[in-house]
């Protein structure tokens, strides 16, 4: 493999479509919240990209099999709405930095191809957690903004970097003559991080105009909290641990000394 | 995006101008040197530099636009002068050993198109600070090099490095057929110094033959002393409460021994 | 060297062949039983790949000549059986992210000019050691994954990464229309580990339906045991040793005080 | 400048050319050979060889001017002899592993268009020193290897790697059908080792047929001793003066307690 390269899986004619990107990142938001919409509406595959910058291993699947690392395009016909989908998600984002440009680029004309016009990214972002997590804003189009604003979303402070492919995918647009928007759910970003990723989902729900079941997302954000816990407990148990061999640790040296 | 790309925004025809570079580096001198010379000589925006060596982030805009990172061209015709001029500054240097060279390279080729003769680039030199930073000087051109002497400027001793484009540019003129010129204003480079710059830009003045007004970096100066003022305070501030705590400190432990 | 070369030093055909590829990696467990292979069906040797990925030096031979890092492939014809064998192995793996992918690749293309539709990939699986290291296989065919665990290879459990060309071979398969196999060897991974390619050598010969004389790798086994008893005897000593000079130390200390 | 580039600067016809290159390395050793042999013999440029696996910077001459990191081919022609001379050495090695092969590769393809069957480098083997460090020789040519053993080089122990250009010429040298031979001058390696120079020039005049006037490089070694000495100096004051501090310190402490 010497350059990337994308592979179709389905032919299809798309209705002015939208391109959702959540690749792994901070907070593992964007793809969180990604793939719990293709799953929710059940989007079908459309193409996988492949690239020599991705990491170089192979991921064991669960029937003993192996997958090269790759991004997952899928689609869903709108049968109510103006605009079918298309979304992106996948196992990694380019290593190097020409690796980066040259993925995010792939990625556009591959949308380019099937008429796609509007391109929404999503991330995290990175702020200590708050009991509602908001969700950050940036738009190529005032238009676009205004409508993400109304859904919500706060608009970002000027001078903040976006990373990553979410980042380039808006800064390449127009070059492709699209507009784009990036939705950023703040997180602490340590852990994956589902209640950001819902966060942005009601955002995009409005901007979408679309309703999906949140019920599964809570679920999520559930599991997640109990692993904090757990995580908690366990450092506790190590402290109150340390702690009391310290103790006996003084106490003998009480006694020699 | 897979290879450096330049967007031209406007045609206009040139009379045999010069080109100024000063991108981000060491205390910024460059930048602020240019980007001073280009508000306050109007100068037009002629074309964006583009490039996949540049880090993969882009930047909010105060509108809550973003921009991918790029360097612009700008020009000042010179009503009254010979040369007109190109500007050069931007967000970044590229970021790879193979991109610098790419980069320097576009650079050139892109000033050779209006018929640029004459390079000057502008960047920092590592000095401790003084009252009146001095501007050393190098050239590929002994001509170019008189003037810069009489206008102030000291040359530079032999064996020094000048590391990033406005080196590579002065290296790159001799294949296009161009003369160049560097002057580095002496700064200690933590922070921006406007104070390097100001420096920079009367050499510059003298060699281009032009007026510029001085208040305005003046007031830059004036900024940049109070920040550096308003650190060392804090600085200290932190050492004297730094000093109590050890002192309470040691005081606890003296009652408990 | 501008690319990956192949370089052919043999014009052979071969009966359906197996591409066999052990490269240095994990406990050397691939390199080590592709060695083996190689040299108890005295293969002859079919081609060298060079690679500008490759480390930049070359290798000292024994007669004071020097070589270019490179793999070589070899072949051994089957009298037998239904599969001649193409094995592949070498001094190094590829250097760079998408240096690994385009070696990978080049490997691939080669083996596809022979006819081969089947390919064996072996590596190490990092685990504490036990008595019998277990061989851990993943495949992209069912059949040849049940072939494998017939032959007392055990199921990889799945997120698992392979990393490297032993990974990259099975994942860039499907693009060439092959189907590939990967055996781990269980080692601790620190030095070169016979044992482990013993056992990857079992399972070989049960999916490869060969007979091969095992005497040899037992040879390997118990000169690698032999180094580990000096080198743990060798840090014993020095333990031993540490600890009488701190003695020594203490008593001094008490003497002076 | 997107590519390695070779600017020629005389065309001449050279006799069944030697090429011998020396760039900076291990101890300079190389590199202070080869420009040794340049100087004594007055070789005349020939062509100089850019590339962006350079570093990225460029030098400040003694006139103020600059220079483009390169590496200068220079020619001598022998009157008496069989064989005319090409010199290679330089400012740099490139800085990527795939720049290494790149110009490595460069650098032989011009050489070929100069009739070149043979090429010699020069370079440093790290030892600690000896009076009179030995120079070790490799070669891809038994009858070349013979001449250096006979002109007192010892023969590498098997196993060494030879990192760089020193070692890549030889490695690629096959593909373009030379013999090439490797001198290495044995030293520390800290400083620039002007005796281990001189060890491989007495090798190598014994294989080229030539004689050298070796007072110059006498003088460099006389230079070479005095620095060290000056620097062990400083390192003894500095020894003697920290021993003292801590003395006052500890006395200090002794009526404190």
């Amino acid at each position: 493999m010497k350059k990337t390269v994308i592979e179709e899986i389905a032919k299809v004619k798309l209705k002015d479509p939208v391109l959702i990107e959540g690749l792994p990142g901070l907070g593992m938001v964007g793809r969180i919240a990604t793939r719990y919409l293709t799953k929710q509406l059940s989007a079908k595959p459309l193409a996988k990209l492949y690239s020599p910058h991705f990491p170089y291993y192979v991921l064991v699947n669960q029937k003993g099999s192996v997958r090269l690392l790759h991004c997952l395009f899928s689609f869903w016909k709108n049968k109510t709405g103006k605009h079918d989908l298309i979304f992106l998600t996948g196992d990694s984002q380019a290593q190097t930095i020409e690796g980066q440009y040259d993925v995010a680029d792939s990625i556009l004309d591959f949308a380019k191809k099937y008429g796609v016009r509007t391109v929404i990214t999503i991330g995290g972002y990175r702020k200590e957690a708050e009991e509602n997590p908001k969700v950050v804003v940036v738009s190529t189009d005032s238009a676009l903004l205004s409508k993400a604003l109304k859904a919500e979303a706060i608009a970002s402070p000027s001078g903040n970097p976006i990373v990553g492919t979410a980042g380039l995918l808006l800064g390449l647009a127009k070059f492709k003559k699209m507009r784009a928007l990036c939705l950023l759910g703040e997180t602490r970003g340590y852990l994956p991080d589902p209640k950001a990723a819902k966060g942005v989902l009601a955002v995009l729900q409005g901007i979408l105009e679309i309703k999906i079941d949140s019920s599964g997302i809570d679920k999520e954000i559930e599991r997640a909290k109990k692993i904090i816990e757990r995580m908690k407990n366990i450092a506790k148990e190590r402290e109150t641990h340390a702690l009391k061999t310290r103790k006996i640790e003084e106490e003998k040296v009480t006694y020699i000394s």
